[in-house]
């Protein structure tokens, strides 16, 4: 009998999970589609059976301890996903207490992002590290902050929304409702809209121009760069510095010793990490200068899942 | 016997200590001019001296547990004060340890806005609250936040620099020597270069018309704002505007249940407060609409000094 976490990753697509040893090793996974019921039971109900059959493979002799859930919006003080813009649950899902029915172990929910942090604690690049940030970079911007060795939660377990920082007064609109937040710049969405941007202001060549907006992705913009086109490389480098610049003003709250960046947009490499170094180095306060590494997520597999196993491991109960 | 933590404030001009007890009671207080000694020993041997003193009195019957010191530039982890420009000492002082040295209990230091946030967790009005941020308003911003009912100090023990953050590009001029940290705004030095921007770029009637820049001080301000002078309720309402504004994305990183206005510039009361209030409002991401006081302090006399005595209150051998 192996001890293991349960992780589970609700995404706007797929619904995935994985029994988690405390090395990390995944010694079962599964999948559902999220959308498919409208009823939060009916979708539960399919969860838990492909859960069950998996854990029936006589190979796989596992015992859960906990369970652990990344999913958009969700509260970690109230354990409920809150009107969630990607789910097919309207309102407020009392989620933890759910599923706590279904296999009476301790539940712990939160954002995909601090999940992301907590996984880096537990199984990747931060271990050891009490005092770090993880900054997800995909359709948006989200972060999981880490002090003290805990997640950062605030009074309503609503900390860490750096993404909707305002950087620009009177900026982009946002989907939030407001304008000139940061992720409206720094993500993958982001992206687009600078390279439309820069687009209309020069002149030059660029194969970026031969792409409707609509079918333009960030993975095209990071190729385009790789190839030398110059719209494509003033994209990433504006997008680094805005990301650096706010990085300094984080660091000047909350003083962390590594910033992680995770997502797809960080596969750009160095085209991204060096100017966001460069940036936020030269933007910080002398007394943080050179004591902050920006680095790339420490997890290759299942990063949302062990993400969410590792907010049981973390737990000092299981320690 | 009554037992008491030992709060020492040591400030440009002069050191204050108290013996003070669990409820936030002064029983033994005095002070020193902090500036009369080149070296550190014969300023403590003078700080000592006092302190016997106090404790000598027959009508004082005091333990001292343990001793809280709030100082400009103190590091927390290392328990050294780190080239603090308004102290005659240089270099690397091992407070702390030399503190120690002189009467054997344990030993905490740090900077002053951190024991004002600690004071007002222990004996003000952010009992029982273990998510807020005090912001102290005086020649400078300092700012001190507790998360999770403990100091955030980061993994330098410099976390808390609210007052650099840099919040116009290419802004003021500041200390630091870098441009458009928020304190070139908000602060008493603030609000004299706000006063001077715009006596320069309006026409209009003002008594600080007759005040040279050296001698304003930001009371006079608020008094001449009290009296209706245009140009003082405008700086002030540029001040709280423009503090508004970044708590806004400062609530966005640690989300806390409150925010306390500290320091001497407070006292100018609603013209700053209420417009801090509305435009922190205004600004908020929708999750944190409604949910976040601006409170001025809740410590009356003795400030500085319980602040430090709340380091030693505060410590779970103590509770």
């Amino acid at each position: 009998m192996i001890k293991v976490a349960l992780g589970i990753d609700i995404g706007g697509t797929n619904t995935v999970f994985g029994c988690i040893d405390p090395q990390g090793n995944c010694l079962m996974e599964g999948s559902i589609p999220t959308q498919k019921h409208d009823r939060i039971e009916d979708y539960l109900d399919e969860l838990f059976e492909a859960i069950e059959l998996g854990l029936q493979n006589p190979a796989n002799d596992l015992k859960i301890i906990g369970i652990g859930i990344g999913a958009p919006n969700a509260s970690y003080y109230s354990g409920t996903i809150e009107k969630a813009a990607n789910l097919p649950w309207k309102g407020s899902i009392p989620l933890a207490e759910m599923v706590r029915k279904r296999l009476d172990v301790p539940v712990v929910i939160t954002n995909d992002a601090n999940a992301a942090a907590m996984g880096e604690k537990v199984f990747g690049a931060a271990k050891g590290m009490n005092n770090f940030m993880v900054i997800t970079l995909g359709t948006g911007l989200g972060s999981g902050i880490v002090v003290n060795g805990e997640l950062l939660y605030g009074h309503d377990g609503f900390a860490g929304e750096v993404g909707h920082m305002i950087v620009r007064k009177s900026g982009r609109e946002c989907g939030c409702g407001r304008k000139g937040c940061l992720e409206t710049y720094v993500s993958a969405t982001g992206v687009k809209r600078t390279v439309y941007k820069l687009l209309a202001r020069h002149l030059g060549a660029s194969e970026l121009r031969d792409i409707p907006f609509s079918q333009l992705t960030a993975k095209m913009v990071a190729e385009a760069a790789g190839r030398g086109d110059l719209v494509a490389n003033e994209t990433f480098s504006y997008t680094a510095k805005m990301l650096g610049e706010v990085l300094a003003n984080v660091v000047a709250v909350t003083s962390p010793e590594a910033i992680f960046l995770f997502g797809g947009l960080t596969k750009a490499g160095d085209i991204l990490f060096e100017p966001v170094r460069e940036t936020l180095e030269s933007q910080l306060l002398d007394i943080y200068k050179g004591k902050i590494s920006v680095l790339p997520s420490g997890i290759v597999d299942n990063a949302a899942v062990l993400g969410a196993a590792a907010l049981v491991w973390n737990s000092k109960n299981n320690r």
